[in-house]
């Protein structure tokens, strides 16, 4: 019998990174946070973010962060990159890349600070969207098979969705451009703020809601942390108002369970064929 | 008497760029689109869509565009670096940096494309927000004289506030975090997606409506071009639902005189002092 400590969870081993050098650093990309074939923008920004806890130890957290995805990662090795730009005061400013040999995965930039400061000045007008209790939500374990083949990424998660949002997976999308559902990590990881730059991308795309269930392609994606999350489950919101040009916006609302807003999203995405 | 045409309008001239190389211009920054000292995000960014324009001729749009703002940018010369990431497709992607002397003033980076195409695809269920005819909106030549004094930025166009978001210039702020107001440019020069860049961070903060008639500089902007607008003025409305740890977002849509959003913003900025 071991007496070592469980190891790491599936998402803190999965985005865990080495430093090579002051700017650079490999990560291994797991295939099981992939979705029709693409790894998941959230799962990318995660990794990202642990090469930033690294880069700025004092400044801990990714208050925003924006990235497009230039080409589709996969499965295997790659290299992040990030470079800073300016680190004075409260907040340091730094560009990432991630490769995968000579290609360009995802770019961005992001600015980091510590959530602890000022955390209890809270001034939000927003109140949570309704969600009905756990219970009475629906499991992403019981979305149809052929969704769970293709997207390996829905078991590295609990996700139970708002009852009244998943029309879609029984052959009747609502229309509604709304999707919300209770989140949790694999193992019951407790959020974080890491865990946040995943929740922000958890959720299928919005335009499932309209029975198109194809994969959505982000060309950005800006993820604002705002507080540091209780342990328990996320509650999160994705809405979409703006589909125009082949392209849709998605909104993106992360609470916890001590009802604090605790990160916004918002994405520009590519709608799905067919 | 000149035959010539009449020259570029103030915000082409003061936006205007000199390529040095492939991946390198040159502007001079006008000290007329500056507000409390500093120089305003969105004439930051409509010059360094000026540049990105020029590197990507055949796909002229900044579908979206995501800055940090790392240091304040002041009147003078000015550096823009725009670095190819990929071009294939209907998107391109690239860095952009801009510098004063060694300082990096704005880093980003934007998804390109062209906007004409798809053009007619509109599903958007956005309804425009409610702003009275402008001739009973108040405007920003009516603006206190303090302020109109440390915000020179204000003579670059016509602003029409909602008559009941002004309540701050007059020491009566409503509270609501929500400042709308019809806009257009100097000299009616015509909105185009370049404009929008300017436009989605054209307004006052909306923490005025909290009486805080301070500078709020913004940490991260991210613009979303969705449409070419047609002449006219703009609809341009920015909201904040988290104010918290020292930091509230702005979200901000922009109409056009067709009915269309044509533009979405959404920024993470500092509250101001005081």
């Amino acid at each position: 019998m071991s007496t070592h400590p469980a190891g790491p969870s599936r998402f803190d081993h999965d985005t865990a990174v080495t430093r090579l050098d002051a700017t650079t650093w490999r990560a291994e990309l797991d295939g099981g946070w992939s979705v029709l074939g693409g790894l998941n923008g959230g799962y990318l920004l995660a990794t990202l973010g642990r090469a930033l806890g690294e880069a700025f130890p004092g400044k801990p957290h990714a208050l925003a962060t924006s990235v497009h995805y230039v080409s589709a990662a996969t499965e295997g090795p790659a290299t992040l990159e990030v470079v800073p730009l300016r680190d004075g005061g409260r907040v340091a400013s730094a560009q990432v890349l991630l490769r995968q040999g000579d290609d360009v995965r995802v770019a961005g930039t992001a600015s980091l600070g510590d959530l602890a400061r000022d955390a209890d000045d809270v001034r939000t007008t927003a109140t949570p969207f309704d969600l009905p209790p756990r219970e009475r939500c629906v499991a992403n374990t019981a979305a149809p098979a052929e969704l769970r083949e293709v997207a390996p990424l829905m078991q590295r998660f609990a996700m139970l969705f708002h009852p009244e949002h998943v029309g879609w997976a029984v052959g009747e999308p609502n229309h509604s451009g709304e999707l919300s559902a209770w989140f949790r990590l694999e193992g019951e990881r407790e959020p974080d703020p890491l865990a946040l730059l995943l929740a922000v991308d958890a959720l299928p795309p919005v335009t499932f809601t309209f029975g198109t269930l194809g994969w959505a392609p982000t060309l950005e994606l800006t993820a604002h942390l705002r507080a540091i999350p209780v342990p328990g489950w996320l509650r999160i919101r994705h809405a979409t108002r703006n589909i125009a040009g082949g392209l849709f916006e998605e909104d993106c609302e992360v609470w916890d369970e001590a009802g604090r807003l605790v990160a916004q999203g918002r994405q520009l995405a590519r709608l799905p064929r067919g």
